[in-house]
């Protein structure tokens, strides 16, 4: 018990009882009668205050955890560094786990122990906390077994660890906002972003066509035919839409009566632009860091609406009952070949290095997932 | 048939044939056969060309119209001059009749004569276009029985004239975008206007408490006495909500779900700064000529939904089927003193200067309206 109670008291255990994460740390009294199983020691990334996530982070090691008898010993296989898991380590975030916390938020391990009551999961399943949860940066966790969905194992860790926060997100803003019938046409900005590469490929498999927008910069041809072969159908960079009518580009495309924003300013105003009377755009992002600016009369004429996108709102919704199911299908198009998008694994020996290149301080890198 | 003729020349008449307000004065041939009835000759503000609308109306008479057996002809009471009337002369509204045209939206009228197969109205019955149409300010219009809706005449004849563009725009945004409850509370913006009162004195009926901002100028705290009077719970300038957090102004009111926005501008992100997580903002007007400018956080982490309403709109949709039993509603709150606001009637003979006002040429004046 010694080193379980240096471990906590240098994570400032007394504030820490009863919180999300030690509730994987803290044996429960009432289990350890039933129960002996431990999980094997942890090595965890552990801020203690918010800040810059490079300064703040560290990795420390965790005592072993008493299993109780719902719960499932999960050794971590791949976990992502997300913009939104920067984010709550920065404290900018406006849900975070309080401090002190473990990074991460979602991810894939393969079910390690089981409590003596667990019976839907066996030792070497591959499982994602769905909803997911915090705290997914460490190498062996310990959660109640509802917490834990069980996944298919044939396809690749890294897609497994990121289904959620990105693949899930592209998945529901094109299902829960309009009705879209194939044929039918959306418009994006931001498209070369993960979730942009997602609803490219959503998208065309629905038999929906995409208008993509994308930043001017070096390498912009070579970024335009990636999205091409992704599926998309037309891809514009910003500067190109500087023309009095975008909708006069749109050939035989119809005009989308849905939008998706992840960047504001003048890539919204495009977005915008291109939506036909009634359409909706919904936000889920702010890259450019700048507003969104909308005239009175495309509200009150053109009738278009503005809506916003947040997953963790929608996890804690009802309608997130569906989730599981939907990872699934998710899945399901990874391993039939017919979703993608670039990511790169990193020992978590190297953890520095991956968040270092997260936080965009070593040049341009695809998604970084931590491999445990 | 010469007069007619004539008169029909000066407007253009081999364009007008088969458009909407030159059916009141055109005889259809295949009701001649059926009826005589004329209508007397009429008098009608007419443009031929949009402009400046003290430029381009003119007063010109109108030859008496044949009834045809399902129309009838209704000496027209009343009608306002509206802002939308004048962006329709204007040539900037979006959905207007093609020139030359009779100006007028809304009025009030007494029926005159009844075409022989009419048997819903009788004479001397008042009636108002309903849906709306164009052309209302002339002395007498002939249109099919259907297009009129018997109204209550124990309501003076200004409210029955402006019943349709004004209170029920107040109406349904209060119906038609969030579910409402007695004791919930709603925000808005231009708040002195004719739709602003209403929303108050409609909200109040409902139980729901309203907070309101006006414009700073002279005379604001007389205004907001004014709109304490009608119920208003809570009214400020801008200037008085330049602080850290508005919600803090709040007491014991709760945050509202509800926004109306007719300025745009400043006082639309005032607006947005009142309503609660998951709140909704709705646009019908744009009196600041300044856009709206929102966070991309108001859209994520707040869950903001920002709308559009447009009263024509409104009325072309399936919806409208139940405007006139709305009309009614509205009427009976009139009479028995539970809604009210200020016009000014102003003889037909005089029309020139009731326009000039309407323009805000001449000062501050309450909404013109025409008498006949």
């Amino acid at each position: 018990m010694a080193s379980l109670r240096l471990a906590l008291r240098s994570l400032g255990a007394s504030r820490l009882y009863n919180r999300p994460f030690v509730r994987w740390c803290i044996p429960s009294s009432k289990v350890r009668a039933f129960s002996t199983k431990l999980s094997p020691p942890s090595k965890a990334v552990v801020y203690e205050q918010h800040g810059p996530p490079d300064q703040v982070t560290k990795v420390i090691d965790l005592p072993p955890v008493e299993l109780g008898a719902n719960d499932v010993c999960v050794k971590m296989l791949a976990a992502p560094i997300n913009p939104s898991d920067i984010n709550r380590i920065e404290g900018v975030y406006p849900v975070r786990p309080q401090v002190p916390a473990i990074g991460g938020y979602e991810g894939v391990g393969e079910v390690h122990a089981l409590g003596s009551a667990v019976n839907s999961l066996s030792v070497g399943d591959w499982v994602i906390p769905s909803p997911p949860s915090f705290g997914t940066w460490q190498t062996y966790i310990v959660k109640e077994e509802s917490i834990w969905h069980k996944i298919n194992k044939n396809v690749p860790m890294e897609y497994a660890a990121t289904v959620t926060v990105n693949p899930l997100t592209a998945l529901l803003m094109l299902e829960d906002f309009v009705k879209l019938n194939s044929g039918e046409s959306i418009v994006q900005n931001g498209a070369t972003s993960i979730v942009g590469q997602c609803i490219i490929q959503l998208a065309k498999i629905q038999g929906i066509r995409s208008i993509n927008i994308i930043r001017d910069r070096a390498g912009s041809e070579e970024a335009k035919e990636k999205l091409k072969r992704l599926g998309a159908d037309e891809v514009y960079t910003e500067s190109q839409l500087e023309v009095k009518n975008v909708k006069s580009l749109l050939g035989d495309l119809p005009e989308p009566l849905l939008g998706l924003n992840c960047v504001g300013g003048n890539a919204a105003s495009l977005v915008l632009k291109f939506l036909r009377q009634g359409g909706t755009m919904v936000t889920y992002g702010g890259m450019s860091k700048k507003p969104i600016t909308v005239s009175t009369s495309s509200f009150i004429f053109k009738d278009l609406s503005l809506r916003g996108f947040w997953l963790q709102k929608w996890m804690s919704s009802e309608k997130a009952k569906d989730c599981r199911e939907m990872i699934d299908y998710i899945l399901s198009l990874v391993q039939s070949g017919k979703l993608k998008y670039e990511m790169e694994l990193v020992p978590f020996n190297d953890f520095s290095v991956a968040l270092g290149r997260a936080l965009g301080k070593l040049g341009s890198h695809p998604k970084q997932v931590i491999k445990f």
